[in-house]
Formats: structure tokens, sequence, C-alpha cells
């Protein structure tokens, strides 16, 4: 039976939109929200769409007019009251009222502020500017909206069997992945897909198909809105773009080669426990371990995302062990370039000697290499905060192909930071 | 929006029947049927399933109940009037009224009559007796229902994801197949797999991909249901039922030598062009050829159901030849074990000396080998004419795994037609 109202309701939609949802978003996203918001809720910070397979046209592929109406949907959207309901009254990582009172006022009547956008050289530029806690809440939906768009375009003239054929081939691929997954003892992962997702149908299928075949093994998403809909955990911590903020607004050098520090002592005040993971690569994890106060060493954990993650592990582990803790006890998050091979790779090497974790990212949502030809192969898609207060952010991180900034700042930042030779990893996704 | 209505009418239905229709049946048994009806109609004829690949335990895996309940709701079945519309007013092969007045009205009129059910040996005995055009009915949708349930006892233990990555891969499966064969110049290939299929909306969505992905390269379906849904030709002509009790009711050894070409002679008065399809292999297809008179080798094809396919067509040709038939005027329709390789091969071999047909079916409706483990591998079964008026029905075929009928008979039936040794190809399919 076609349900008739549905159908005329589906007529009413001027587009489909891609991102119906503020929390259509990931989960550490909001807690840094609320963390800017309690420390910086005044800085003047810019974001930056930067496409770095630049081989990929976007700007021939999705029409502008389209990515407008994309772009001023999400201006539309305001937290439901469900999704506010759920935000305070969740528990998140064990805790009650994670969100106070006084951010989720604030983010109740939150609208995503203007963007702009222009076409250059066969790509698009997209920016943010405003206050940090507003304008870093457009990243993940606008990535978001330019991979799924790319999505749409490339589909667009397939047949409705050829269509099909695709998302079948697409699901067995998945499949297979967590057949070679499951069974793994002590296997623990969670998505972290959504920024580079395929679309957001796929990335919820791909969740629930992690739900069914991993079990217990699959710990949550990053995802908000999946998390709340299939009555799962949230996950996520924090990311580069404190450091990055943190270190532009530095007067100093001596100012500088504080900052990262900074932004964890802000984060000790506010969270605990398995929130109380450190991402050490910003500006070279192996500076920025040796040179860490001794409290940080009683952090929980550290995240991996950039450079040889076994490498970082085991950097990791000497670190603890040279400040007296028992790596066992500590967790360490496998987040970079992760596929299925990989990750059993990394457990078998691993498992036992630290508590290991993976956020499973492009290759979970957004694995369909060789499926339409090339076309729908994955790239690299980040949003980044470019600027703070005027002044530009800048990247190292363990892999001198992530490296981000003006070049005359990436030679202070790695002077200041001691930063020396890095081996060049190729990034694909 | 869920469609409560479809949801709840859901709840009421007792069983999920497998067969909804009488024209949920293969094209040339109402052709079959016509001609039983205008020439026979009053013959005593039983039917009988039989499994020959005797190691599946379709009597272990199938519950006797749900089985006859669906048997049950098969006799319940009546033509409905949009079905008589189209088998009335539809072309078929280019004829307007294939079917009489007198048929379809005596057609409108009939109930499937009853079963005789049994179990022996981890295997169902499953027979049908009565008037030769009613029992002949049960065929194709007795084939369904067993094929169908041996699928759902199979599938009743998985996931739901597991089940839609397991028609992911079949679907991905099939296509691979469509985009193997298509782009061949000339290449004509219908479904006929309703018999073996692993369920009706499986088979539905094989023909429509097949539609889509070869486009007039797929000449029809011999479903007269998905034919009259989707709106495609009804294929086929006629099989070895006609010649195995034409010869069971012959009352001499010359009037068994006789009686397969009496099939064809009641044929040619009804039938013409693309429906004079000879079947030459029910008792050996060289004797049968040889012994032929020369009207036949006016007909305007052949179709290789046994034995090894290129062999058959060879002798076809030689035939024609013989009897001063240009072969290139002629069709030959493959129809025996067929996948995507052999198709191709056999269209490169013979297409430009003849016009070359192929019907392919229970690799094309039901292959799911390898895809639950060995659970849902390709199995024999066959619903076959055993006995006319009392006396057992023979088939010798161009195969002798696949001969049936006593044994005495047997020798009898290859020494009145003069049939040799045969070469045994194995039956899978």
């Amino acid at each position: 039976m076609v349900d008739i109202a549905t159908r005329v309701w589906n007529h009413k939609w001027k587009i489909d939109p891609i991102v119906r949802s503020l929390i259509d978003t990931d989960f550490y996203k909001l807690l840094m929200c609320q963390s800017v918001f309690r420390n910086h809720r005044d800085t003047n910070v810019t974001f930056s769409l930067i496409n770095r397979t630049r081989s990929i046209r976007l700007a021939e592929l999705i029409d502008e007019g389209e990515l407008r109406e994309q772009l001023d949907h999400i201006r539309s959207l305001s937290l439901s009251r469900g999704e506010s309901t759920w935000l305070r009254g969740n528990t998140f990582y064990g805790k009650r009222q994670m969100f106070t009172p006084e951010f989720m006022e604030w983010f109740e009547n939150l609208r995503l502020p203007p963007y702009h956008l222009e076409k250059r050289d066969g790509q698009y530029e997209l920016t943010f500017e405003g206050k940090w806690p507003e304008v870093m809440l457009w990243e993940i939906p606008a990535l978001a909206v330019l991979m799924e768009m790319r999505s749409r375009a490339v589909l667009d003239d397939m047949g409705r069997f050829e269509l099909q054929v695709l998302y079948a081939r697409a699901m067995t691929r998945t499949w297979e992945k967590v057949e070679r997954l499951r069974g793994t003892p002590g296997l623990r992962i969670a998505d972290f897909g959504t920024r580079r997702r395929h679309s957001f149908l796929w990335q919820d299928w791909c969740v629930q198909a992690m739900l069914e075949g991993m079990g217990p093994a699959f710990t949550g998403t990053s995802n908000c809105l999946i998390a709340k809909n299939r009555d799962l955990e949230a996950i996520g911590t924090n990311a580069h773009e404190l450091p990055m903020v943190y270190a532009a607004l530095a007067e100093t050098d001596a100012a500088l080669a504080e900052a990262p520090y900074k932004v964890l002592a802000d984060w000790h005040d506010e969270h605990e426990g398995n929130l109380r993971v450190i991402l050490p690569d910003t500006y070279g994890t192996e500076g920025f371990l040796s040179r860490a106060p001794d409290w940080l060493a009683g952090w929980t954990g550290i995240r991996i995302d950039s450079g040889d993650p076994a490498t970082g592990a085991e950097t990791a582990i000497r670190w603890w062990q040279e400040r007296g803790e028992d790596p066992r006890d500590k967790l360490v998050i496998f987040s970079d370039g992760l596929d299925a091979d990989k990750i059993l790779d990394l457990h078998a090497r691993f498992s036992g000697r630290v508590r290991v974790s993976f956020g499973w990212g492009t290759m979970l949502t957004n694995d369909f290499k060789g499926l339409a030809g090339d076309a729908l192969a994955p790239f690299s898609l980040v949003c980044k905060a470019i600027a703070a207060e005027g002044r530009p952010t800048v990247k190292l991180s363990d892999n001198p192909e992530k490296a981000m900034g003006p070049p005359s700042e990436i030679a202070r930042y790695k002077r200041v930071f001691g930063v020396g030779p890095q081996d060049a990893i190729p990034v694909t996704v």
C-alpha cells in the first residue's frame, strides 16, 4: 500500500535537506563548545573549508544554488525540545548534567551565523566568521553537506537498479569488514564517520550494521542525532581546534609554548575519567609529552590522530612508564585513517599493553571506492579554524602533509615546540 | 511515516502466502493446458514432486503444517478479473485471442484439485491426481512453494542486517552477471526461473534488474504474473509432459514410436511462428530428429533442454541442413543449466549460424550459492507427470541422469526409440 500522505508530503519539500538537526554533529563539538562558551565565548574565530584533494573539483560537481539552499536550511534549524531534553537529561560518559543549564539555554536559542561562499579555481571557498562557540558548530554540518552533495552529484545519472546494486555492493563491503572484525576479543570501536560520510542515511545504516554485527564491541557513535535515535552512547572528547585557537591567541613565544597545556588545564577543571583524553599531536607528540606537566600523566588516555599510529602509541606508553604510570590502566584511542586491517593490526599489537579503542571514520561511513568507477573515491575535506582574533592558526601534527598555516608561522611554531624532521605520510582520507 | 493501516492489515494474515495468483506460473503451462483441454481433457494423470538432490532433506527443513497451509491457500485461488482480462485481451507471440473463450471460461471457474502429502525418509511425497488440465497446473506453484519454504527455513534465524547483506550480496552477484552479459550484440535472454526461484519477490527483482540492465536483450519472462505486472512479453512454448503422457497412453510399440510426433501434430494445428518450437530430447534427440516427418523441419526452432547443449545445437543444425532448411532462419533456444559464462560461450559459438535465444532459469533467480554457507545452494527439484491412466510415464532425455520411469519401461522406450549409449552429465539445478 502506498502511503499517499507521505508521498504528497514529500512533494512539498523544496529540497531534500542533508542536515536536519543541530545535533547531527559530533559529540566532541558540543563538549568543546561548552568549554569555549565558558572560557572564550567572545573570541572571534574564522573557520574555513579546505579540500586537500585538489583533483576533485567540487565547484564543478556541485551547483552553487543548491549548496546555498542546503546551507540556508541549516541556518533555519534550532534545537528541538526532544533534542534539548536528551542533552539535558541523558547520561554521557557516566555523568548526569554534562551540559550546564546556562550552556543549554544559550544552545536552545542558537541559530548558526552567516556563511561566506565563493567559487575559486574549481573549488568552493566557504568560510564562517564570528564568535567562536557559534562558528565552530558549522564545521560538521558544512562537511556533511559538501560530502553528501558530492555523492548526490555522482549518483545523479544512475538507474534505479544500478543504484540499488551500488548500495548492495557497499553494504556487502561494510558487512565483510564487520565479519572480519567481530569475534576479536576485547575489540572496542566507535563510529567517528559523521564529517566524511557518504550520506546521513548511509551513516545511519553503517551504525546499525555495526550494532547488529559487533554487539558490545561497538561502543557508540560520535553523531549525537544517531546516538539519540538509536539509543547509543555518544562518543568524543576534544579536537585540534582548542590548542590551535589558544595558540593563535598567545601573545609571546612563551605563552605559545604553554597554550596546549592551558587547553588541557581548562579541560581538567571541567571533565574527569574517560573524558580526560590527551590529543598530543597538534604541535608534535614527542615534544608535547616530554614537556607536559606531571598532572597530565594522570589523565586517562591519549588519542593518536596523525603520524604512524604504532609509533604514536609506543611513544605514549614510554611516556607513561617514565612518569610512573602503568600503561595497562591507560586508554589509547586510534582515530586516523583506519580501516579493518589496520584496526586488527593495532589491536593485536597493543591489546593487553594498554586499553585500546578505535574511532573509525571515513572508511566506515564512506567506503565507495571503485563502486562507481573512481567517482566516489574518498577524498580529504576538512573545515578548520584558520584564524582567531585576526591571527592565523597553525597546525603541525605528526605528519607534515597535515600541517596548515602561513609558512612563517609554521617555522615559528616548529621552533617554539622543538619539532624536528617528520616522516610524511600521504593523506587520502 | 509508518503506514499504520498496512501494518495492521499485515497482522491479519495467518500466513504470508507464497503463491498468490493462478497466473504466477509459466506461460507454457497455460499454452499446454489449453492444448490438453482441447485434446485430452478427461485423461487422468498423476503429477509427483521429485527432489533429485536427496541430501537436502526437505521434510526436516519445512514444517508439514506450514506446507499444508501454503498448498491449501493455492487451492483457494481463482483467476481474478484482471488476470482473465489480461489473458483474453493481451497479444502473445504476436497473436490476439491466444486463449479461446471456451478455455478461458473453464479457467475462470477452475480451483486446483486436492493434493496428497506424506513424509517419507526425510522427503515429502507430494502428488496430484486427477484430470490432466487441472493437475498439470499444480506443477509450478508446488515447486515455487517448496523452493521458497526452503529459503525461508534457512533464513529464519538470521538477523535483520545479516539478511540485508545476504540480499545485497545476491543483488551484487546478479548485477555482475547482467554487466557481463550486456553489450554483447544480438544476445536474447528470457527469464525461465519461476519453478526454481529463491522467492517470488526475488524473481521479480531479478526480472527488473535484467530489464534495466539488458534493455531489449531481455526478451521477457515465462512468469505470467510478472509479465502482466511489469508489462513484459510472456515467454514459453511446450514441455516434456506432452510427449510423456501421449507416450504413456500409447497401446502398442508402434503407437509409442509415433506419440512424440502426434504431440507436435496437435501443436501444429494450434500454433504457428515462434510458438512452433520442437523439444526433441524426451526420448533422445538424435533418433527423434532422424525419424521426424518433413513438415517438422519447417518449424521455427528447437529447444535444447538436456545433454551437452553445443552437441544438441550442432545436431539440430545438421538436421535442418539435411532437410534442405537454412539454419540461419531457425531458432535455437537453450534452456538447460545456464549461467552467464555458458550463455556467452553458446552465443559466441552459434550466433550467426542460427538465431540463438536463451531461457535462463535457476542461476538467474536462485543463485545464493555460498551466501549462507551451503544452506542455500541450488538443488534439483522437479514436479513431473509420473502416470497417465494408471500407466507409468517415461522420460529418457539426452542425459541418463535425468531419465525417469520404471526400469523395465525405460528399457522398452530405449528399444523403441533406438537410444544407444548416452553421456552422463551431473544434474545440479
